[in-house]
């Protein structure tokens, strides 16, 4: 048996392609929608790809199984799981629960186990040639290391109303198939530690049920209403693309056929298309934005976020360009694809160009903590902190407006007026992308806490705790 | 607790790194000796490196323990179980049988497990931020993916007499050590499928001691004196060089301080250095090498095994030089430096500026097994199998001597002359090895069956099995 | 003023950017189709490419001027002299005699200076920034360093009868027009060494008019007689697919609009792709290709000459595939662009799947000179000279047909039959073209002489003459 | 005859190499520091470099020749000529003025040119393979494409008094042995465009003598009082470490052996640096260090002024560190290696990792043109000028203090205190590296006008001449 646990840390987001040498068949779980990877590993090994699964319709990533079957010729097996609003919307191969499927001699074992969603499965695999024992869970958001998914993305993120407390319900009911389940096997994961599918997720890869089952928080629940509330609480602000990667996946995403990257753009095309009002997504660190940058544009840092704050902030149908060096494309491209943003329509490796043809930068105000107190003890300025509902309760600036950064779209007419605002959150990478939209809109006075709230801490000034909340909007 | 599985294919040799993030302290187990790998991992994961363990001396690649204290300052957590022949000679902070050692809230329990060898220990791993259950064994050589380690290495590498049935009497003890286990514990062994230094391991990098308890041949086996016959039988003959291993791994490996890439060779210096008789390794495929190459040099084939094949063929003490693409050098040169091969002085990308100074190419010839066949018929050639020996028992071309590739060099004056000497293994590839050394010592008609015994059972020409071994000479 | 001459050593063609500071505008010389080179430095200097221009209908490579056009908006202008017959069939516009164009203060004149062809035109720069005086001839294919252009080509190559004679006689009085130039303008021409378009270029990328008045042998001859006759002799044979590139340039190539790079193939792909017959072209070296290559294929190596060998040898029509390394997709690629082969289908980047699956490669035997001469002295073999007529001319092995590499598929027919084929050339790559050519169309025994004749020169055997040439074929 | 142009932007040098092909043959003039550049075309062109030749002991950058004759064993030809005082102090073949010598055909006559330097030196080669004419004047520092070499850098940079106008009295002689040569012998400098060793250079490669006597405005003046005045007018500061290689290069530059790329940093290890006060060299743009970086860092940009800039503002005795991406290392260190600057211990890729650790970044104030006039006209800030006097002369901001970007070091002194600092240049790069380094020495309040003089020129604010130059400093 061949296992290759396949991990894209910016979504946290794992997928495995696992392979039987007698036959040379392989299969592959979850894909991710740039699929070259799976191709290379498969062609290294000397696999076929036999097979696509999917553990479920996914909210926080473009699903690659179509992408794979249509390059591989696969077959496709999805879950028929869930009743009918949670079915898949194109040709597939249906899968029930107790099904089995077989590629080579591994055979899989299909698990309904909903909760995350209703349509969600879990995969048991046996290696048969080693002898009749599972030997792993393929457990997508069900089961993570050291936590469960979350029921309430469907109506956090596609209104889907009052679906979080059956979920929650239905969880409670799956997760006493997987405490039957033996000590030995080994739980193979959806996601990582840093996904908003879960809320506490582990670092480590894997796990077994054996240690799940003692140390994970939700099977040490035995009360049913007591587990809901629990797994209710504090979950984090699901970004707003998810509803749109919900609906494409179960609609089935559209086939690239290889990744088109963007082409650098001529600075005669670049102005044209600036003064078209393309919207310009600079990907340079949030200091370098801060030091000048074009106006309009908005900073998205090329780091281990990307994705999910491209996804918060763009529009699926507009295009966009970027400012991203020449060796950054290809990542930064595939980076957008997995999310479905395929719309960027060219880039510029740097601002030299543009500055050198006689404009001027536009420059993004930043703060020290001990300026801030400064300024807000002579109330000359407002806060905003972008962080999330969690982060905020734990303990915020004394006056803080609360909008998570990725909800200030839709909240933008709700922001003071008349003083400067100065954005944070925990150490500056969020408020930027909030300041660079606040300025890109026309917000006249915007400021940066470069440091955070952290340097804010550092220095001891005062803080407020949850009960003080009367300032969240968002 | 951050973790992450760093495997090294080429001699499937697996190290760990573990993180305790509240402290942002990490370990590293079991290192190799080019150590950017880890010291990339922690700057990244923002970890400082504090300690480095091994779970014991290594026989088949030189440890990057030494390289990374140096590079670090970390402590180096090293076995004083075994015995007085098993110590290490340099400074270290001694382990024995049930201490316990801390990377901030990571707890690790030491267990001499010895049996491959003396001093062989695992680490029992417990993440107390998570619980007091242990979670992973880092069992080192002890217990594989459905192996175990082989207790014969001393014997047939290092040339310690009478030492192979007192370590497989040590393992099976020790094994009595890991079934108490409990079941969901993961197991992390030191090497993956391909290695030397077991028979029959998985594909899979990591079990659970459940799994393994009930699929692991070796635990299946109640009997000891069965156990230890069966597990001294049928194990692959070790390279030459893990006796070198062995010995500097206790004596303590050079410090490089950072990989030496080897220089370019102008055309002028490196014929001078081929006439002062400096060894040419020429690293281009097969086909590529019978196609033409310097007279004198040796096929070591850029692939998966080429530090294996560096490590039986060249001598350690001797400068060589390279025949290799630029863009593989760094590759290549860390593939010798892991086995101690830092002697490299210097490579050509290729043969053109040779060629075209005037001087004609050495052919290997090639033969189909179809003409091999034909030879043989007309008793016009010998046949020498350089495969392992049971390979050699499971069947093999009648007539044919067997000289494992990596012994030639031993038994250079036992092959048969009067005739061309037709060399061949499984599939051409440690036959190229072995013919290109035949050639380079002199010998005058050496022919590569470069589709190997494959193409032989494809045309299902007469095979004969394991009782007659007559021709047997290493 | 802003110079570059930008080179391309595979077809030894020049072509230039120039820009004028002061208005930022620049013009592009001769491009070549792969135009990113232009696009980028013009970039790099902040100039806006305004105009393309030609020196005339290129036969040895698909002109970039359309493909630069539609990448900028720049203007062409090119050529309305030489008649009917030679006026490109696209819109342009169009340049005659003693016109004037201008890019920024750059002032270029046009010369009409027939020969090479009827409607070739010259450029002379004034750059009137510095002054009223010429500083630089682009000649195009009139006039190389030491050489003058070939009026022979169209007869020989596009097959159109009687025309090289007048060519000869319209260059004679070309060449007046160059001889009174000032002594101090610099000449920059539209190739460099190794070009087929002459037949004694220097390695020296330009020269000045007074230089060449004193040295290049063509403006030593007073007599238009002895002229016409010394240009048309000693002419190397041009490659067949240069009437297509006339076609092509005089109709207007198609835009590519971005270079297509073909994908790595899957074993799957690649294998039906190779039963349905696609044209597979091996790129690596001529020993790798001799020491085994998947049968069928042809050797046309990644070096120098790999445009010209692919416009000898494929078809425009049909699709091929390549064995190139990863590494090398993206320049083969162009230099297939470059002369309009736009049908790779794709790539695998070396015989390992292939052989890993099973397949015997085929091999090319190769002789050295030594094996040689004992098997002519034998009469074992034919022997086929596959260099120039000028090249067979000033000596030849005994007994050899000569037939030029490029024209043996017109003329295999001709080949005797019934002993093994000896192939050779110079040095052996040439030979490897042909001998992997009449290798994959079923030809039985061919054998190349890889060292080539130089080997046979340096072992001193027996040469013959330009007199005896009753053998020459083609 | 082969032929290369060599040039490196940075310091807008030029070296050529050339090869007689018949005896396989090559020399180097003026090479640089980093050789692998003729290595490498020595190797792909079959040729071995026996000669290296120098025009002239350079004070621009750190010649190469004992470098190259130590990889290659070539003999060095440099000037015996301009008495005791510029005699090489080791060992080298000496020139006078008429000697001849050869590689292979090519016949290099000596021309004994001073001016530049008293020992400067022209080298006029025949080829003597096609004819007994001159074909290229390789004339260093003497004549340039449109200027000459200016005879005042002695006295400037290395402190010679009264060297500058017997050094123009000179040049007038030597032009006189340039104006003899035929016109068509093409003109190959030293320098192109952008050097600081001369006012006017032309961006064109090369020229010719007939051209050059035409239009070169030197070689219009008759009358030598007036040229003497002309040439010594007008010319830019040179940089302060031009003293040093002309020491350095008199006496023999250290020889490297292969270029020391500096190791990337740990955190640790580079907070211990920084600690110890070693100098950090942040390479990032002009934004992104206003933007934020780490206090006491010194900016200086990684484009084509590095070199030079680094050259100004780094001490030849300290080790120093950069701020600069991993791709970049390569070439910032042979930038480096150039000017002979050795001493770069390491580099950090970025500044995340220190902020992480919670480090504040320093931030550098930026004005637009507006802002700047607004607070001058309240009296707010001073302005401090930092280009050329040449380009003060011509127009610059009322009341601006001069001090030339390089000279900050010498008369940090003489700034105002009291008031903000607005520093400035053309387009803001020069000042950031003043507006750096006067922040590094402590300065509390420093501003940058990043757009520079050009956007107050856009702006159409009032400005004043050359005649008010009363606040003159450097």
């Amino acid at each position: 048996m061949f296992f290759k646990h396949v991990y894209e840390p910016g979504l946290a987001q794992a997928s495995y392609i696992l392979g039987c040498q007698a036959t040379a068949e392989a299969i592959v779980i979850d894909p991710r929608r740039d699929i070259d990877v799976y191709l290379e590993i498969a062609e290294t090994e000397g696999l076929t790809i036999r097979s696509v699964a999917e553990t479920h319709i996914h909210a926080d990533f473009l699903s690659g199984s179509r992408e794979l079957a249509a390059a591989t010729g696969a077959e496709m097996l999805l879950s028929d799981e869930g009743g009918p609003d949670w079915q898949y919307r194109f040709a597939h191969i249906g899968l029930h629960d107790r099904d089995e499927f077989w590629v080579g001699n591994l055979k899989f074992e299909v698990l309904h186990t909903p909760g995350h969603t209703p349509e969600h499965i879990s995969f048991l695999l046996s290696d048969t040639a080693a002898g009749e024992y599972p030997v792993m869970l393929f457990s997508g958001d069900f089961v993570f290391v050291g936590d469960i998914g979350r029921p309430d993305l469907l109506e956090k993120a596609a209104g889907l109303l009052n679906t979080k407390e059956p979920g929650a319900r239905q969880m409670f009911q799956s997760l006493k198939r997987f405490t039957v389940l033996p000590d030995y096997v080994q739980v193979w994961p959806g996601h990582g530690a840093g996904s908003a599918c879960g809320k506490a997720l582990g670092a480590v890869p894997s796990s077994t049920v054996g240690y799940e089952r003692l140390l994970n928080w939700a099977l040490q629940i035995e009360d049913e209403a007591l587990f809901v509330q629990e797994l209710l609480t504090g979950q984090p602000e699901p970004p707003t693309y998810f509803a749109m990667m919900k609906k494409l996946n179960k609609e089935g995403p559209e086939i690239v056929g290889g990744i088109p990257y963007p082409a650098r753009l001529s600075l005669t095309r670049f102005q044209k298309l600036l003064q078209d009002g393309v919207r310009l997504v600079d990907t340079r660190d949030k200091f370098a934005f801060a030091g000048g940058h074009i106006p309009g544009s908005l900073n998205i840092q090329d780091n281990g976020d990307f994705s999910t704050w491209a996804g918060w902030m763009l529009d699926y149908k507009e295009p966009f360009m970027l400012v991203a060096g020449e060796g950054r494309i290809e990542d930064l491209t595939k980076a957008l694809i997995r999310i479905g943003l395929d719309n960027v329509i060219g880039y510029i490796p740097d601002l030299n160009n543009w500055s050198m043809a006689g404009h001027e930068l536009e420059i993004l105000e930043q703060l020290s903590a001990h300026e801030l107190f400064e300024r807000l003890a002579q109330a000359e300025v407002y806060i905003v902190d972008v962080r999330n509902q969690s982060e905020y309760d734990e303990s915020h600036i004394p006056g803080a407006i609360k909008i998570q950064a990725g909800q200030l779209p839709d909240h933008i007419a709700d922001l003071p007026i008349g003083k400067p605002v100065v954005v944070h959150c925990l150490s500056g990478d969020r408020s930027s992308v909030a300041a660079s939209y606040l300025q890109s809109q026309g917000h006249k006075h915007v400021i940066n806490l470069t440091g955070g709230i952290r340097c804010w801490w550092e220095a001891d000034y005062p803080l407020e705790r949850a009960e003080k909340r009367e300032q969240v909007i968002a």
